[in-house]
């Protein structure tokens, strides 16, 4: 007979996560703040529940995928959360990107319950997720990783792990975001002095794409950038914003200043402001083209 | 009987690719401002000359590979220079990294003799250049591309090309570097973060350079700056900085601001004045440390 | 017989502050978290009290000068606070530094409590309060304005009003102290200039001071940067960072970016790592020399 | 009989300055490149030549206050300058805004013809020269300082002497343009997150252009930024840009980075290519507006 597990969290990523884990013959509790979202999962065999505190039984595992901090919180200590439901020897597996220092407090929360809290954040869009292609940073308690293997095998296709801290794999997910959000914004200020040259954007990234940057974000978000297509958004700008601004406070709390992050952040900001918010977070290189006097 | 041509500037670069020519059958005459720099190539068959100008016979082909824009136009135009020999037919294959703007204004000139001026800036270091690993971008009059081509090929391992502008390939060389200058910046603020909370920073570029940035730059520079390793330089720290001026000043030419290249600008000048002008380029990270008040 | 008021916070501020109320004829009671510092104002007559509740009877007024946002809650709603004991037609004249949205926060539960919020946030120092020159920014409910007025005519040369919102005159504290940081950043930029180009400090921030820059900020803070005399500190390095992030996430909650108070952020951040967070603020400049190479 | 001197430049600043030597008595040859700007010179007594070395006397004055550094390199040692007539005793009042490289080359060339070369830039608008009010620097060979002291008190309120160094003054005036533009950018972002927040912008000027910012830059620059308008122009946005290049160039060459004039130089940069060179150089302030999504 098949594990149970519980799974909170069917958005863009959460869905197609929920579906391999099923696919690899898990029996899936399921729940979701807008319910709705969990009716192509009921009819693949997931079993839906109403309160988080019920997609488990006591010493099991919850992979949460969830938007935000807040609704983290709320899942696990909020009304009807699963925190004391899960109680001794469960683990929650929380896959979603939040800040360290909540995962750090979650953690303590866990451990007073005798539970577990293991960061588990991943790298890719939906469609990797649906390919099992996400990476995965891990960090947290070792005796709850060999338990959670098998679950992440059939999610990503490799596991980072990073140690006891269980702020440890959140900081890896947002210097990660950080890395990307620095390589959008280089190759948009490049591109635009190729373009403002008489050069042809597109042949531009092709180069680097095959050479020096042969890798997926400069081949991906380059040919984005370089055709200058922001729509429809694969990651919203706003929530490039939050994390921006997740990595700053990350930041702050180390006592480091992050030149570059605070001029991504001001960028985001920005062009939330001009109402871009619901664009690709590539669409921070309309700022870039409007500085350089280009009108698109 | 192999076809003869004239090599200028025998430094770390000049000194593997003349060799390569030599090696794929050229017969090459030799220039170095230090003619001392040009013996082990006599040795081995090239024949030295005591003016720029005496490297090459009216119409022939002049590779160059000096130091910035000024050492080019000192062997082009300068006393004793080989712009009025050269004439009608000859090809400038000028592989410096210099601006834009000076390739156009030395095409000009070469045009007015007759002769054609291409662009043909390279990337990679000198092992990529003893290797023929280079990539080349080219760029300036078609008619002188196809003879060139065989030289490029026993030089490099491809070539792109840009169009007529002779400023172009240039401008693609500016723009390779400012990449990669904002990816070292970028990494240098993520390991930073990363260490400030404890993890390893070669943990980190590890799981990113196999992952999302799983190409030489992020892989190789991130090894440099994960172990802060800024000796012995394979590119001085004052040419990045010089390399950022040119890219500040065909950015003033195209009348667009580029905050990363400000921000990158500003932090090599302090590492200048600070007196790393000699170590590695990606020494900026010791920067990104101090900042965040690390002694190292 | 003299109107009866509250005073609490007896720090820098606070301490000559509440004996120019007394000097004024208000019998005070007083309140700070460590007692002894109410002792030389007891000499004078202030009466102490143990709780931040005890400084006030029902419908009374209750001055607050103290730290930060979460000191100012702790005696508001805290145990101990006033707010319950305040009533209808008290009024709380909160006069220290603290977020906009902390600001309203407050207004909202002392309405609630049928009492009335009124924000006065400070400029000038120590000396300047003794002196009574201290500026006021004033906002809040109407009704409560002309009954402090008195209080606030004892305590400084001049009141603006900035109309209803509570958090308004908090906004203008903070562009206030924005403006003068960016000015001392400004300052120590154009003097390591000069320095670097072998004019004195001094003979600079002179001319400006006499001329387009002829007001106390340029003046005062000029001399301090240009001897670079940094300790003691008037007001605390990292009271400063304090502020620049309270003026980064009133501006992140406005939507918009502030390029000066990020890099001002990043400077104060870079200090405070480097341990000059006990310095005065003016020790900004200490980074700038050092980023042009100059031992000090 | 009252002295003769030369007078190059009659623009805007150059034809009051005129005047005013006129007044005190002086017998004036003038010269500008587009003759029609001497014309009400003319009536008043001046006498118009026809090339620049025509103004003046072997041992004579010429007094400069031209465009740019290459206008006044071309009537000094351009095709009828006047440096060779200048010659011995000569003196050269230099008084428009150009590198102190440039200052100081032309001194070295004036040096060797026997001449000496003063720098005096001034500080104030078109208004502020016809009413004797500028504020100038002044630096170069003691020799010839006391010489010209009545021809500066015709034509200012006060002179600032930076010493031997003919470079000196130049730098001064240009910390000076910076300082200014730095508090325009300060007083852009202050004035829009109050704005933001439902604060009137101008009643925030008004408070700080009375209490901590009382002085000329703030009051006046402030009225205009807060008003928002910036036609007609007093100082052109796209002369902004040139003096933050030569600001930046003069810290180039001194070694050192100076953030806030990179972060100058990229909005005024900006605000360039959206075609705003023709405003006044405070419209820099739009930019600040429109990053924070108020469309104007």
């Amino acid at each position: 007979m098949s594990e149970q597990i519980g799974f909170i969290g069917l958005g863009n990523m959460g869905q197609p996560m929920a579906q391999n884990l099923l696919k690899a013959g898990y029996a899936l509790r399921v729940y979701n703040r807008s319910s709705s979202k969990a009716e192509s999962l009921v009819t693949q065999g997931a079993q839906p529940v109403s309160r988080a505190g019920d997609v488990v039984e006591p010493g099991g595992i919850v992979v949460t995928m969830v938007a935000n901090d807040s609704a983290l919180e709320s899942v696990v200590s909020g009304e009807g959360g699963f925190l004391e439901r899960l109680g001794p020897n469960g683990i929650h597996l929380s896959m979603s990107t939040v800040s360290p220092a909540t995962a750090r407090k979650l953690a303590e929360l866990h451990a007073k319950h005798g539970s577990m809290y293991l960061a588990a954040p991943v790298f890719g869009r939906p469609d990797a997720a649906a390919a099992r292609k996400l990476y995965i940073s891990l960090s947290g308690p070792q005796a709850g990783k060999e338990r959670v293997k098998p679950i992440l095998n059939a999610l990503g296709q490799s596991v980072y792990d990073f140690g006891d801290d269980p702020g440890a794999a959140n900081v890896i997910k947002l210097t990660g975001n950080f890395l990307i959000a620095s390589a959008m914004e280089a190759m948009a200020e490049a591109l635009t002095l190729a373009e403002k040259n008489g050069i042809e954007r597109s042949k531009v990234i092709n180069m680097f794409g095959q050479t020096n940057f042969a890798c997926p974000i400069y081949q991906n978000y380059g040919k984005t950038i370089a055709e200058e297509r922001y729509t429809p958004a694969g990651f919203l700008l706003s929530l490039g914003l939050k994390d921006m601004n997740l990595v700053l406070q990350t930041a702050e709390s180390a006592q480091m200043p992050m030149p570059f992050a605070s001029l991504l952040h001001d960028r985001f900001m920005a062009s939330v402001a001009r109402g871009r918010g619901d664009m690709d977070w590539s669409a921070l290189a309309m700022g870039v083209s409007e500085d350089a006097g280009l009108q698109k």
